[in-house]
Order: structure tokens, then C-alpha cells, then sequence
């Protein structure tokens, strides 16, 4: 709802320079499109409140999970992109425990 | 959007009787369980906003993942116990058009 | 490998009538799908045999998932259009246990 | 690394040097594994044949996609810790190309 990303243009530009994790490619569309899951939450509740019949609340919740798995999946392919890659092409140990922590989500991701 | 269930219990308890659909049994608790969720949709905006590590963006998302899931497993399993047998009950083709409808819903959240 | 069941069409169609379960719609055509599974699944160990490119071996079991998936799919639902219909036809306990297992699996489905 | 399965130690062996991708870490482990997801496959045929229980065969189809999906994961491991970390090092194109082909697998199994 408030939108606390808007108003620290400042502190987010400098902070690809000094620890945030600026790989996200499209910060703004992946917000439309939290904020759009969130606002189906809110109308899945109203559904439950309203004892809407069940079926078509599980329609929305499977319409739901999807936008929420696409979510997922785009920012673990900004992260393999760019977090990942620079990892491996330092080399190393952190290359070892990004890769395990990249592996990790995925499984998490097909799993769930 | 606003909270039209928490000023409408009467019209609630009195939509058991004429209509609505009844069936889901612990409206509470699904309502509790749903605000939570838009609260995990919030908090990840949030984290989006301020650009946090990629993987625990994802940890975030899964667990949501799974807690709409187990929402709508409950949702599913309530309506196979009232409104799926009542229908058997009748028999005919209203049956068979609610169990279409069910099977029809496992479907997509199997394949969602 | 051999087809235990191609000569058995005796004990098979006198089984509907004396405790076997015979609510599977179009068994013929399940089995014709699950040898194709099977099929897919020596197709993935030649695959793995002959170490062919990781992705492609990805995309087959992609794919004899999905196949599997919609087996099961195809016997929950002829369960629920026999099995679980008829014990909510009789009532009692048994109905209570029958839909009982059928929620555990599709909970199953959609987890796994 | 050895091929207990067949008779082309040489050309595997020779494989690895030129054009066969080697990247599968423990080929022995994984053979052993489809093998039995291949056994489960014939005893799934063989429940359908029988007309088993219908929960108790959807129960074995839900452990063979487990099986399934665990063996992809590795699958998956593997060429990220090989195939990808070796192009992303050279760089360019091929780098590229090979994470696109590793999203995209990753988004299938995601979804299947």
C-alpha cells in the first residue's frame, strides 16, 4: 500500500555501490506485481468472508499461486543472471555457497 | 480492500440459514490464515523495495506458497465433505456436474 | 516386461464381480499409458547411459511427470466418481473414512 | 566413471574428451535410481492390472514422482556446478545461452 521503495531514490542508487543487492532487473514490475498478489489475497478473503461459493475461490487461488510462482522464478533468474555469475567468475568458496544457495531455492521452488 | 467481514457477523450467521454457502467450516481461522498471507505478500514487497538478498526473497515466497496451498487443501476438503455430498446425496446430474467442478479444481491446484 | 495381465481377462472380468476394484474406467488405456511411462523411463537411464546433454534429459522427465501426473489425475477421479460416491451413498462411517483417503492423496498430488 | 551397465567403456571413457558431456557426477547412482523408478513403473502397471486399491496406487505414483523430481534436481545440480560455472567462465554468448537453457529447465520443472 505505502511504498517505501519510492521515496529512497537516493539511498537505493547509492546502495548498488555499497551492499544492496541491485540485481534486480525490474524492481517496479516485480512490485505491480506483488502488489497485484496481495491485492488477491485481499479479494480471497473477501470471498471466505462472504462465503462465496468454494470453487471459485479455489480458482482464484490457483490463478494466485501461478502469479506468485512466476514471481519466484524471475527473480531466481535475475539472481542466477548476475548475483551467481559474478560468483563464479570470482571464483572459489563463493562460488561453492552461491551455487549451493542457488540450488537450494530451486529445489524449494519445485518442491513447494 | 476494507474488512467487510469483521463488522458483518450478523449478516453472516444469517447467511448460513438463507443461501450462502455454509459449508466452510472454520471461516475464522481461513480468514486469520488469508490475512497472514497478504501480510507475507506485503513483506515481500517490502523486501523487494529494499532490494534484500534474492534467496531469502524466494525462502519467503515458498513458505508463502505453501501456506496458500495448505488454505486451499482445507478449502477443497470442506467442500468435498458438504457441498460434493450433499449433492451425491440428490444423485442426478447435479452430481455429476459438482463432482466435475471438484475434479476440475484438484486438477489446477495439482498442476499449479 | 512380460504382460501379466494380457491373460488374465478371466479372473479379471469375474474380479468385478467378487472384491476386486473395479471402478477403474479404462483400464486398457491406463495401461497403455504406463507402459509408455515406463518406456520413457528406460528412454532417461539410455539417456543417462550415453551421458546425453543434461537439458535434454531434463525436458524427458519433464515430461514423463506430467505423464504421470495425469495418470494419477485419471484414477482419482474415476475413485472419486465410484468409490467415494457409492460410500457416500451408503452413509455411516465408511463414507467418513473414504473421503478421509481421498483428501490424504489429493493432498499428496498436489504436494508432491 | 566406470560403465558396469554396457559394453562401450572405450568410447565413453574417450567420450569425455571429445563431444560427450561428463558432467553427470555419479552416473552409477543415478542409473540405479531411474532403474528403480522404471521397476516402480511395472509394479504401478501391475496394481493398474489387478485393480488394486485405487489410493494405494495413487500412493506409489505420488512416491515415483518424488523419486522423479529428486533425480531431475540432481540432474539439475550437476549441470549448473558443470556446465554452466565452465560457459559462464568463458563468457559471451555461450554463457548466455547456457543460463537461458538452464532457466527454462528450471521453470518446467518448476511447473510440471
Amino acid at each position: 500500500m505505502t511504498m517505501p521503495h519510492s521515496e529512497s531514490t537516493d539511498s537505493e542508487s547509492s546502495g548498488h555501490e555499497h551492499g544492496h543487492h541491485g540485481y534486480i532487473s525490474e524492481k517496479d514490475a516485480y512490485l505491480k506485481r506483488l502488489r497485484r498478489i496481495e491485492g488477491q489475497a485481499r479479494g480471497i478473503q473477501n470471498m471466505v468472508a462472504d462465503e462465496k461459493y468454494c470453487i471459485d475461490i479455489l480458482t482464484q487461488i490457483s490463478a494466485m499461486t501461478s502469479a506468485l510462482e512466476s514471481v519466484a522464478l524471475g527473480l531466481l533468474n535475475d539472481h542466477l543472471s548476475h548475483c551467481v555469475v559474478e560468483a563464479v567468475a570470482e571464483g572459489g568458496e563463493v562460488a561453492e555457497e552461491k551455487l549451493k544457495e542457488a540450488k537450494d531455492a530451486i529445489a524449494r521452488l519445485v518442491r513447494s
